[in-house]
C-alpha cells in the first residue's frame, strides 16, 4: 500500500502517517500538499497524508485548497502531537553547540529550551525542518546542532541530543487523510464540506447555519477562505459531528445545497476529538 | 511619526505602510508581528502595520492572534497588490542568471516566468524575500538574483532585471494598521471583533450571528481558530460592515455580550472593499 505524505523523508506527515497505518506502508513523500492531493486523485497512491490545522499556526491554507479543488474525499483525520528533538553529530555534546538550524517555527516553538541551555548559540532559519537536518548530517560539524522530529535522526546520521525540548505548552497538529473514498459510519463520525454562498448578503450564512442548528447538529470548526478570486469573496469550509448518510446530517445537506451555489461534501469519518 | 512593521526594511508592509501614510514617516521594522503589535500597546511607535489575509494563502494565524490578545485597536485597513520583480547586481543580464534566491511563496508566485525565462536557474529558499535580497546584494554576483518587491532593489543595491513577473492572477494582501484608538465613523466603515462561545453546544454560533442577520448587518469574514487550549477549542474573528457607534451595530454587540464567553471589540475603521 502506498501513502504519500508532505515530503521530505522524516516529517511530522510521515509520522502521523506511519501512527494511521502502521510502519509496513510504502511512504511516498512530496514536495508540496497539492502535489499529495493530485497523486491521490489520479490514484498513484491509495492515500495521502497532509498537515491542515496546528494548535499554535492555525489552518493549513494549501491543505484547504487542495481538498475543496481535487477529485479526492477525506478518509479519516489523525490527530498528532508535535515533539521536537535537538540532534547532533554522532559524539557532539550540547556544550559545544554553537549554531542550530531549522525551520522558523520549530526554533520559536524551542525557545525557552535554547534561551536556557544554548543561549549563545546562532539562529539559522532553514525552509524545513528536515531540510536543516539533511545540511548538519552532510556537514558533520560537531558544533552544528538541528531541531526536528527524532526521526530525522535516523534518516540523516544524526543522534539525539535531547528530546521534547519545545515549550511546555502542548502543540498537537492535525492531519488528514485523502483518499479516493471517503469512510463508512462508525457512529462517531465528522464530515467536512466546502460552499460558496450563492449572494452577498445579511443573514446568508446565519440562513445556512440553521440547517445544523434546528437539527441539533453540533459543528466542531467553521473557517472562511479568500476565493482566490478577490477578497472579500468566500468559501467557507465547516466541520460537524454525524456521517453525511446518517438522516438528520442527509437533511441539512439537503438544505444546504438549496441556499449554496456550490456545495462539496468533503467526506465524512471517524471522529478523533 | 513612526510606524512601526514587519521588517526587515523593504517588505510588503513597509510598502502598506507608506500607502497609508506617505513617505515621511518614520519605518521602524520589527522581526515579528507580535513585536509590531506590542510595540503599539506599548506606544513606542504610533501605528504598526501588519499582514493580516493574502489572496493566494489565506489568514496570517500570527495576525489574529496578536489583534486578539495585545492591548490595541484596529485602526485602518490597507488593501495592496504583491508585484514581484526579479533583481541582480548591477549590469547583470537575465540570460546570465543561474540561481535565484526568494521566499518559497515568491517563487512559487512566480513559477511561470521562471519556467519560461530561468528553466535552467537553481531556485534557492529563503526565509523571506528581504534576506534573500540582502545575500544577493552582499555576494555580488552576476549569476545571482531575488526576487520580491522592487523597493528591495535600492535597499541592498540591486538592479531591476524584470518587474511584474508573479503568475497573471492576482495577488492582493490585506494589512491591518494597528493603533491605541480605532477609527471614528466615516459612513462606509467595517468593525471586527473576536469571540469565544460560552459553551460548545449545536446552535451557539447560528444563534450569534442571529445578532447580525435580524438587523440586516452583512458579514465580510468569518474565521474560527484554535485558542492553542485544545484542537476542537475555538476563539471566532468576525468583520461586518458598520461603525461599532451606529445603533444597530451597538445593539448587535450587546446582544452578543450577552451570548459569549469573551468578546473582544477589535475597532471600527473605513471600509477598503
Amino acid at each position: 500500500m502506498k501513502v504519500g505524505v508532505l515530503g521530505p523523508r522524516g516529517t511530522y506527515s510521515e509520522l502521523a502517517a506511519k501512527k494511521q497505518f502502521g510502519e509496513k506502508v510504502t511512504i511516498v513523500p512530496y514536495p508540496k500538499i497539492t502535489d499529495v492531493a493530485n497523486a491521490v486523485a489520479s490514484k498513484k497512491i491509495n492515500f495521502g497524508v497532509i498537515p491542515v490545522e496546528s494548535l499554535r499556526e492555525g489552518s493549513v491554507g494549501e491543505a484547504l485548497d487542495a481538498i475543496a479543488w481535487t477529485d479526492i474525499k477525506v478518509h479519516a483525520e489523525i490527530v498528532a502531537p508535535i515533539s521536537h528533538s535537538l540532534l547532533g553529530v554522532p559524539g557532539s555534546k550540547l556544550v559545544q553547540i554553537a549554531q542550530v538550524l531549522s525551520h522558523p517555527q520549530a526554533l520559536a516553538q524551542c525557545r525557552e529550551f535554547l534561551r536556557k541551555n544554548l543561549p549563545k548559540a546562532e539562529l539559522i532559519e532553514m525552509t524545513s525542518t528536515a531540510k536543516a537536518a539533511e545540511q548538519v548530517g552532510k556537514l558533520k560539524r560537531p558544533h552544528m546542532a538541528t531541531i526536528g522530529p527524532k526521526a530525522l535522526a535516523n534518516l540523516y546520521g544524526l543522534e539525539v541530543l535531547h528530546d521534547d525540548i519545545q515549550s511546555g505548552e502542548t502543540n498537537t497538529t492535525r492531519f488528514l487523510c485523502l483518499a479516493k473514498e471517503d469512510s463508512k459510519p462508525t457512529g462517531r463520525d465528522k464530515t467536512s464540506v466546502a460552499f460558496y454562498t450563492a449572494q452577498d448578503r445579511p443573514g446568508i450564512l446565519h440562513e445556512i447555519l440553521g440547517e445544523f442548528a434546528v437539527r441539533n447538529i453540533n459543528l466542531t470548526k467553521i473557517e472562511s477562505r479568500p476565493s482566490k478570486k478577490a477578497l472579500g469573496d468566500y468559501l467557507f469550509f465547516i466541520d460537524f459531528e454525524g456521517h453525511r448518510e446518517d438522516a438528520k446530517v442527509k437533511e441539512a445537506l439537503e438544505g444546504l445545497k438549496r441556499k449554496t451555489a456550490m456545495l462539496k461534501v468533503l467526506g465524512s469519518y471517524p471522529r478523533r476529538f
